[in-house]
């Protein structure tokens, strides 16, 4: 996806939908350490939200990635995942609005298969 | 320390007091989690926390070593920390005990010197 070219305004979209995505999924990942931490008064949660929150920064981490050349496999699995619905692309041109509508379509495809 | 016998009753007092070290240790680092999630509802704060339990992680894995031959330096350890105080060892011999004590003020000293 290395031709497409993003204008400012473009760019603008897509900052505030990539930030959204990853505050909303940030504050997921707080809510379900909270809840751990509520739900089990045994001394070794401590290490299983250890493990939970590696998993997650390791995840995070690989999925959030703001170069322009892979932003809209970024986005397709935000939608795919929830955190971003095709509303909060509104904005984007058609080239990209369709190469990323094909990707949601295909990697949920590809889930409902495996 | 490889040349000391532990008895029986020695080796029940040495699990409960580690045990109990361990479990106030794991308590505090739960309260500490508890208090960062509280100070700071920024969304990065969960990425904190991850380094200090990540932290703390290394640090109890290293401490916490239940191998007889290294006993006696993990109790000095802990009473200078103050997981654990001479009291919390009381039943085990002077063999041990007077060799936990001078590590207390060794490692004490050294604190200061330093």
């Amino acid at each position: 996806m290395n031709n497409l070219e993003w204008s400012k305004a473009e760019k603008q979209v897509a900052r505030r939908a990539y930030d959204l995505a990853y505050e909303k999924e940030c504050r997921a990942i707080r809510a379900k350490v909270e809840q751990m931490l509520e739900a089990d008064d045994n001394i070794r949660q401590i290490w299983r939200i250890h493990d939970y929150l590696s998993k997650e920064r390791r995840e995070t981490d690989r999925k959030y990635d703001y170069r322009y050349s892979v932003l809209i496999f970024v986005f397709a699995k935000l939608i795919n995942e929830g955190w971003i619905t095709e509303a909060d692309l509104s904005g984007l041109g058609a080239d990209k609005t369709q190469r990323i509508k094909a990707l949601v379509g295909f990697e949920h495809e590809d889930e409902v298969n495996s």
